[in-house]
């Protein structure tokens, strides 16, 4: 049984980490030109040509994904809320300065000429959030069953292969994904399943009465839900093109929701023996429509087409569920807690296909001059076809790069040190925190822990 | 007793639904001049001129009142929380793809002249979501009595008949009312309060002990609440013109909320014999001064103006829920479950009274060369006080749609294979919903139903 | 023993209150030059000038934190749910009406020229948001210990003193602040902890059951947390100059809180004898990075300088929790229910060196032609050193008028008949507020008291 007690472990990881990405962003960073007084002040007098204008909404509808969406879609399980949302919390606030760093310098190394600089600024805020919200997807497949040291290990590397990942997809296959249907979430959905194979637990059933919700975490986990939903139109759309492009990806990825969620309900209902509806699809799979139209989204997609993809998406989500799920466990020894499979996994696949097929039917008859925004690649020798393999080989490099990257990651998990909780205590935030008192349902209150509890937990 | 099995019916409706929705969508539904590549680049160059950097910020504190902040005002029922932001979502998710064809058409027959094409941009978004608000206040003043496939019967009627009296009201009576006093609140509430008087249930006393909240439930409401307060300045600004417009009447209601809010504590301490607060009232009555300036709001009603109208609003709705709800129960037989009433009822006739007060006090010496932008209509022979006139007109018509619609509705919706609960089990989760374990107060957790649950549901 | 019927007085003083605030506003409050329509129309005709499009999605986001963020925040007391999101919703309902008249006159009587008018935009509304705040630190540090009564005279006094503060530092001083270190964080906590010295309860421990947390009201509370941490960069770069002060402001801002999150986490392991981590260090502490660059967010602080900064007020806040909170109640007797001087003021105070420190080593070679939006007053005569010991003269006019204010309101405070809450019932919705029928983990529910529960409160 290893050792779960943080105290030393926990502290010098996240303490030297930070030592780390301080003395980094001190040698590396730099404001760019839309932040930096200097700069700005040189170039332009207008100041709603300040990048933040078109942007920061945007920006602040992502980091309530990553946040508050992400963090509270997990604490659906009725024991490890504090886990779900806290390190959540953790994972996300660390990630979010390493893909400053990594994009950053993969960045810097292709376009910079004066030696290695990252210029900050919104876009690199917003692409932070989206590397931060592939490793929560990987959070999703092993929630429960990993310590934060192993998640923050974790983070370190999909982070890294994320960057390099997205660059080569979008700056030498010349991919277009603004929403991530592949480098977000395809990546971090295979690469979590991957991750969450290796640390397989044949006697994960030793912690089954946890590995479910009840009716308030049922609650609070529809706030993720909500949010994720809501602003999913602000994630297509955060960076792409300015002005008709974040527009139409906007809408497009509304409508796609809302057809995804027709069929999320219906197909709940109709696979289940008493026509009842399943709060783990509610939650989920209604989100799927948002991945499906991820690279998509900023193409001439129609809103007809987005609700067909939105409503592929629902369904074959909710299938996955009921149907893909329980086969991947038992045969292929998958224990995906949060069901990324269904959520990120497939819907992301699609997304990517989707996304290729549109663009093989890119042409200037439809996007007008617009096509230089979309599609800035395709010119006389650079077909629309070519654009589509390239968007299907990209596909293929993020799972093959997801997939490899999350065996070996896996296997760096399994070192003793990481202080993995045991079996018996899988998806119990007592192992990681200090609790409070037990809620009474009869008018006395208490702040100490029951014997039993006590007894449990050492 | 009706068979509440939903394992046919709602998939079937779900899905023939948005099979009929995506098939319109592709005849009738194009980009509009901002979301269209071609076109916006055919039109502009300078990208912040696109109406997005307008309206996308107010559309998504828009879309959080929707889906977050209806969602979880009506979570204060102790046993339904998963329907009331669970069917929150599907409905609003089907209405608003539904509104978008409803509105459209009509906007596009009147207003077309090469044949009926819906050009769809964020306006279309906030308008299909405005929409999708009345439904949901509808949905408050049933809720817990109703079937899903109920709901969805309620909102394919209802958002027709929204459409219409809007379409009357904005087009043929040249009413102004942007942030909806009438085409949102009165209707909905008054057309919810028909359907519910429609569906009387003599024996609803017998779900009486779930008709209430419990501590936890009634904070997840007050996420509701606040949400919708908080936002309520951006729904009513949301599609008022640019510029000065959004500006004033995000003002004016940000100051009306504030003088209800005072209020509504006020009088719900008054009200009480022990002086004690009522969560009921600080839930909804807080809300009333947003309702009750959704059409004065744009004009130039003055800070001090906005806040008599909420201090008044405030001030009404919590008298009615004291006094006025019992009274309409018992001798009109209206069971109004979230007291829809007193929040968008009264305030909403009070808003459009205030609205036609308003109008009527119109100049140029007010509002200068701004008067085309609130009151494109006022020139030399069209008076403010014709102006005020039809804004009264228009809430007669809003008036007796609703009453009228909600009765044809009510009845539509008494159909057995609707499958409406029985008597015995309204306000309860479980009849639509895969329950999870109970929560236990001394560490043993489960994941299974008592069996007193198992026969109470059987 | 005071009696805490709030039937009467409540309903007086907020009638009272907001009768007078809407004679002021009637009196004093007018649309500036962005609100008003004739003024607006006859400046300009270019509506994306508006300030509305500069601000308001910043407004719009400091409104959630002071409304979700604070109230939720303070959920975590177990019992004290009700008051913590309702207290808060009614005492900044409150204080914003009031500080947009007590910030407008001083202003108006500095600038004005035609007598004492207000004019009012987007701008007022994020700064009486802001003095808002300043009244909510303060609340979290009576946080159960007060009744709505003395809230709200509280407010009354905390908005005025917050006022002159505020406008000597920013005004008379030249200080520069625009998140707040000094005038929000640093006023309002030491205002509150002196108020809560002067009303020390020695027997406070009658109602120390209650004076913690219970698992779901823990995740409540990270509802607030999470909301805070999100929206400070939106909060500190508010009322910035436009352009690249707002956008680097925000920027300064997210790394920041991102390097606090990492130092929170793991000295709140560290200091825990068996590792494990402290929800009240995760809810609190994480957040201090965005209070300690309140006042340096808009300089060329560097996202380095910013994470440097953010990591030590995580460190310092939690320290402050372990070690410094336990010292502060035992030998001076001040009981900070919320722990205001670990997230509020110590970082504040922070906040305040680091802005000294930074404006000292501004330069034209640094700030370039944006050195006028920074530091207008830096000129020749006037130098950044000269700045740098205006900002140290304003952190201590800030300590000096909030302890005094404190010492003085505390008293007033302690009047019996703001019907302060009983030694043995703090901490208690119960007192204020109509409860709801307790939940039952057995499935049976029920709507009445226990008799137990109602005898406790006779």
């Amino acid at each position: 049984m290893t050792d779960t007690n943080m105290r030393l472990r926990l502290p010098v990881v996240c303490i030297v980490l930070e030592v780390i990405l301080i003395i980094l962003f001190g040698i590396l960073v730099e404001y760019d030109s839309n932040t930096d007084a200097k700069k700005w002040h040189a170039n332009t007098t207008i100041d709603m040509d300040n990048e933040f204008y078109y942007r920061y909404p945007s920006f602040q509808d992502v980091h309530v994904m990553i946040f508050i969406g992400f963090g509270f879609l997990m604490t659906f399980l009725q024991r490890y809320g504090f886990s779900s949302v806290g390190f959540n919390f953790l994972i996300a606030a660390f990630s979010l300065q390493w893909a400053t760093i990594m994009q950053g310098v993969l960045h810097s190394i292709h376009h910079g000429s004066h030696g290695v600089k990252i210029h900050v600024g919104v876009l690199n805020m917003i692409n932070a959030d989206f590397c931060t919200g592939s490793v929560l997807i990987s959070f999703g497949a092993v929630l429960g069953k990993t310590s934060p040291i192993q998640m923050l290990i974790m983070a370190i590397f999909e982070v890294t292969l994320f960057s390099v990942n997205e660059f080569i997809l979008l700056e030498y296959l010349g991919a277009k994904d603004a929403g991530g249907s592949m480098t977000i979430h395809t990546f971090g959905a295979y690469f979590g399943l991957m991750v969450t194979r290796v640390l397989y637990r044949p006697n994960l059933s030793k912690s089954k009465e946890r590995n479910s919700s009840v009716y308030h975490s049922d609650i609070f986990a529809m706030i993720g839900t909500i949010y994720l939903w809501m602003f999913w139109p602000s994630f297509n759309s955060a960076i792409t093109a300015q002005g008709d492009d974040q527009h139409r990806t906007a809408l497009n990825t509304y409508y796609s929701l809302a057809a995804c969620t027709l069929a999320t309900y219906g197909f709940s209902a109709l696979v289940n023996h008493e026509g009842k509806l399943d709060m783990v699809h509610i939650q989920n799979a209604a989100l799927a429509g948002g991945v499906a139209v991820g690279t998509a989204g900023e193409m001439m997609l129609t809103p007809f087409g987005s609700m067909i993809v939105g409503f592929l998406a629902g369904t074959i989500s909710v299938l996955g569920y009921k149907y893909l799920s329980p086969i991947l466990e038992s045969k292929l020894k998958i224990q995906d807690t949060c069901g990324v499979h269904n959520l990120h996994g497939m819907p992301g696949v699609l997304g990517a296909i989707v996304g290729a097929i549109t663009a093989a039917a890119a042409s200037p008859s439809v996007y007008g001059l617009g096509i230089v925004d979309v599609f800035p690649d395709i010119k006389e020798d650079y077909t629309a076809s070519y654009q589509a393999s390239m968007q299907i080989a990209s596909l293929a490099v993020t799972l093959a790069i997801a997939l490899l990257g999350g065996l070996i990651v896996g296997f760096l998990l399994k070192l003793p040190i990481c202080g993995a909780p045991p079996d018996t205590l899988c998806f119990e935030d007592s192992v990681y925190w200090e609790m409070p008192g037990e809620e009474e349902g009869h008018g006395e209150l208490t702040t100490v822990k029951t014997p039993e509890e006590t007894d449990k937990l050492n």
